[in-house]
């Protein structure tokens, strides 16, 4: 069972996750912790805020000498503005020099401070901020170090920004993900990049904000992942939990979804075929996004994950009402993006790697790599064998 | 915490949920769980079986004299076709009389026969059957009552079935369930469910199945259900878990969802607003689908959730492989419905229900119905007091 | 990841477990279910209820034709004398002929009725009551039949009953169970035996209760199950719980437990040895009771565990009060056995057994049992492997 | 629902806590919980890293200015012996200058090594250390603090150390604990200590360890804490799993425990009475340690955990083998105490606390301290109530 806590407030000392459940003998390097965290800082149209973040690392738990223990691995990202924010975010007893209270609607603000019971905006939106995901993508990092030994990989590209859409006819492979990265939006297309840069721009211009949508794909993924045998173990379904609970997600789809939706039954689904050299039942198309019974199918899993346009805008137009006068106004402005749909792709694979992690440990147990690996080898090998004779003896229907 | 298992198979003697954490003292009726579980088998387009299944129930823990004790409760779905499937699904020592080897595109059969080790179809797809949602629709009838007792309520209505879609422009309210379980297709709207009855219609006479979706609404749900401050407890993302477990789904939407993200951020939120005589802060628009920062916000919540045409047709056109032989085939067959669109409304009214009232009962604690009312009434009453005075000392911002 | 949930209540119509997270392939038999349950009847000094107690048994999910289908396990325990309690528990609307409102000390009765708001102590009783447990006993079985397929198995015996001890010198091994069984105390040292009988005798003449030790051992658990790497996964502390939440239980201990502590550390662990022959570093003590750092060794699992008197007395001697009249007076008497320890071994047993499989599902992984055992043969065979030579290039301290 | 994740290697450069699902609104202070970390190096016979320990803090999430946001609380222990480890314990690439690989007897060391496939002692010794301990410290630092404004207050005392015991007729109260802190021996009995002090002596110049009982005791904890509905929900089992899991237990005991396993039922139940005043039913005795049916009954809750002697000795003595080699050789030692047994009381207080507070969070729900608070008072007052006219009209038994 792969289980991990984050904790840590946007603008507080530091983030942190600790990680419990991975084997024991994961090489572990703080250099691709910190690829991996440089790249949710990727995409046009982020604020300044992304040129501060470096993201210092402190690896403090569950690793020696540059691999797992087996014991939970714990991470800390350091704030660099730290200095900065010392006082208002202290720890210590002290007191807020601003207390916000215009809530910003499409944010956390107002039904925290209700449930809470504070006065201060900031005492949730420090928490509900997507700085947190930072300590996500940290813990992924671990996900598909893990996933790469067995031969699993998962990236995303952005095929939605604002109103732009982009020609989901070709998709990225496992190959393609740096030239992905070197998009100005995490865009596999250049032409649809153009298109989204300019709504940027002129989202930008107005003070106005962009979502959008990002596809994720799962290469590698062996048959079998999840289960169609209870509702709580479904891959969709945690799938689907784990983008949704991505900040400002509000829509998620598996294979061909909201289209799939109004198809006619003899045209929605994946033929199955034999493909005797691999001992595999390859599929053509990818309808049902490799998912099928809750159960991955050995094929490459397809999800969308929408975002809407973010909350917090450069300019007041939101209106709100202040929780201490009861007068109608315009909401506190926070610094921000103008999108953040490609580096929201990044947390998405994350979620989708910390997902099929999960699953795999579950699957095939293992306490060290080494065991993992011999008992997901073992489980591919007895699946091109003989079908069982009882079977054969029986005649097939 | 609320929690529950499911058991048995499609064709077993019975179908079985146990439910462990819902308190004391509510009152439970054997006809109000039947009535539930009728509406289960609503809708235009379903096959025979839905005739067959009387849904005979027995409770058979946790309810004493008309009320729950607080004890895990337990109830069987009786399988009225039980005799005649006696012997196929015997769990005594016996064997098939029929081996199913060729698994059907867009089910469980495959990925579930290569992960369990089976060469029987069977084996699978009677765990894998909706018919398990039956067991699910019972233990969502006691979130239900739990929920109207703390004035909550949740309702389903279809907004496109197959290739047709009803304006939703004017929604149901908590009133107007009973004449949306009237309607043939469980549309609210009577010329869009004339045109979804057509289509069901053509797609029979081809032998075809139709996909659709829902939209679920729940009215009545306190403000701080859900939490921003770790991922796996917002509540959107557990609701997407809820309904993407449901078989044959493939999209989930909060709010505006999809179409949101086109959107520009200046015009995708909901502002809000004081209403000084209830106390509470509201909103003119649903664009957040009621859930902002993973909380509910006191507003009504909105979801809309996309299922796949089902992939059991009556005529045989879905390219498959014999396990055994491996030659191409034409997937088996079972008995099948043309849509199950509205009968699935009915399940995500239960995992909503399920999701809603399992925060409410970590949010309010209580053993026993009067005390989770008198924590809920308590937190309600304490939302409407005069704002702590330090906010309005140190000067809102 | 096993899990389970019980319902059901003590003169209810039946009983339920469901229990989830089992691989197929397993074989199941009623007998085997039923023979189980038999055995949580045995010992002398139980109450007529014990003949009575058929536990007729249904087998309603997740085995078909003898063997587990990977999906969730349903089973109902049937109460025959039903008929007779179908009025005063009926599900239905109604009321009790007689309202309980002594509670007995040492029972839930009065905690559980001011927990849940009763004023008739039956609504407690008739769960808190330890029929509860032959739902466990059930799950436990399945949990057995697992772990035989891993070459592991438990057993107990009974080391004390009210004032008389065993000496536990000799222990059983898996051959002996059918002569513990036989034993009317299930005591392995027959002059013990006869003591504990007499002990019985009297108590009973006096409508008096006695308690008593059990002790369970768990035979070929392969080494490593649990984990160090954090607190709640030590697999003393998961079968501390398991064994403390054995209705009665009051005192657990591993290994040689409350005698060890008074040892010095010198004469208080088992050293090791290594035997070249099978690749394993045997113990000749069992002091640490076969586990160290919270993982089994590889050793022999020996637990003890102790049950305070039944509260339950054939004379009214316990003080109490009426929740109504607050006078004082003597509990009320539900009928009761003069002990229940040689039965709670058995239930002790099948607690062990869910523990110690749950902790080889996570460990080996697997979803059929060729999986499951093909994982666990693997390891075994990579313990007995040369160790790396990394070790011996470094030097070993 | 109270979480937390502890991580960190003993000679890492931190340990780290996260706990999840504390109320906002709660006093934090860096003192207290250093005071509370200073006590779990209390007692006679440690080695020289107590002194050493200055287990420096950092408070990185979850609370500003001095009290709880709701969200993560993220603590983190320096060691402040990191420098002198840095190598050794290096996150990064590279080799230890020494490979123990004689494991020792008693300890995590060898089942470590087999489970995670690791050929160096230290891999597992460093998370198996009790230095661990200092971060559930640190967690359950802040469950005593939501606990006092529950008005419940958790201790503990020595009572026994290697051979000798102390007479536990007179137990320290909430206001003693200063007292008992103040003992070398935490003991509250100034006899006795002066013979476990000896003990310590008579030990140390031997070379060898002790093992020891403590009591712990639970003041104030409200009626109906845990659950006899289902075994998992049974406050006794989560106090045992959570006691076992500390480092070198071997037992638990509630109430009686052992000795009351050894009395006949007619003698070994705490009578019920009625106090008018107070509106409770207190008892004069503690033979049930606070706890029937699984719950808490509104009285003093009483456990004893025994800790075996530690295994890691000042001399070598105990028998093992070296893994390399395969020959008999001594284990190899790490710094030592020779008991840690007044210290290991405030870890069993820590876990106590964790338990106690987690289900209070259970039952009474709550995401400020005043909401958590106000239920808290709502159902205590609820409970001196008159009782239903129900149980008067039907006349009670």
């Amino acid at each position: 069972m792969l289980r991990f806590l984050t904790a840590g407030e946007s603008h507080g000392p530091s983030l942190s996750v600790i990680v419990e459940g991975l084997p024991s003998g994961l090489a572990v390097r703080e250099d691709e912790l910190a690829g991996e965290l440089a790249r949710r800082r990727l995409g046009y149209g982020r604020g300044p805020r992304m040129r501060f973040e470096k993201d210092e690392l402190r690896l403090i738990g569950g690793v020696r000498h540059g691999r797992t223990l087996g014991s939970p691995i714990a991470i800390e990202i350091l704030n660099t503005e730290w200095p900065k924010w010392e006082t208002e975010m202290s720890p210590h007893a002290g007191a807020p020099s601003t207390v916000l209270t215009k809530p910003r609607p499409g944010h956390a603000d107002l039904a925290g401070m209700q449930k809470y019971g504070f006065d201060d905006a900031r005492d949730v939106l420090e928490r509900a901020s997507a700085r947190e995901t930072a300590a996500r993508v940290a813990a992924g990092c671990l996900a598909k170090a893990l996933l790469a030994r067995l031969g699993t990989s998962v990236l995303s590209h952005v095929v939605a920004l604002g109103p732009e859409q982009a020609d989901t006819g070709v998709r990225p492979g496992p190959a393609d993900l740096e030239q992905v990265d070197a998009s100005d939006v995490r865009c596999f297309n250049s032409e649809a990049e153009r298109r989204m840069v300019s709504a940027i721009k002129a989202a930008a211009k107005d003070g106005d904000s962009l979502g959008g949508v990002v596809e994720v794909l799962v290469y590698g993924a062996p048959v079998g992942l999840g289960s169609h045998v209870h509702w709580d173990r479904r891959l969709d379904g945690l799938l689907a939990q784990a983008f949704m609970s991505i900040q400002a997600i509000k829509y998620v789809e598996i294979g061909e979804g909201a289209a799939g939706t109004a198809r006619r039954g003899s045209d929605a689904h994946d033929a199955i075929s034999w493909d005797a050299e691999t001992g595999t039942y390859p599929r053509a198309t990818t309808r049902a996004g490799g998912i099928e019974g809750g159960m991955s199918t050995g094929g490459l899993i397809v999800a969308r994950v929408g975002m809407k346009p973010l909350a917090t805008l450069n300019r007041p137009v939101l209106g709100t009402v202040d929780v201490v006068t009861k007068q109608e106004t315009k909401s506190f402005k926070e610094r921000t993006d103008v999108t953040a749909v490609p580096a929201m792709g990044v947390v998405a694979e994350t979620m989708a790697a910390l997902v099929i992690a999960g699953e795999a440990i579950r699957k095939f147990g293992g306490d060290s790599l080494a065991e993992i690996v011999r008992n997901h080898d073992g489980y591919l090998a007895s699946l091109s064998d003989e079908p069982p004779s009882s079977a054969a003896a029986a005649g097939g229907v």
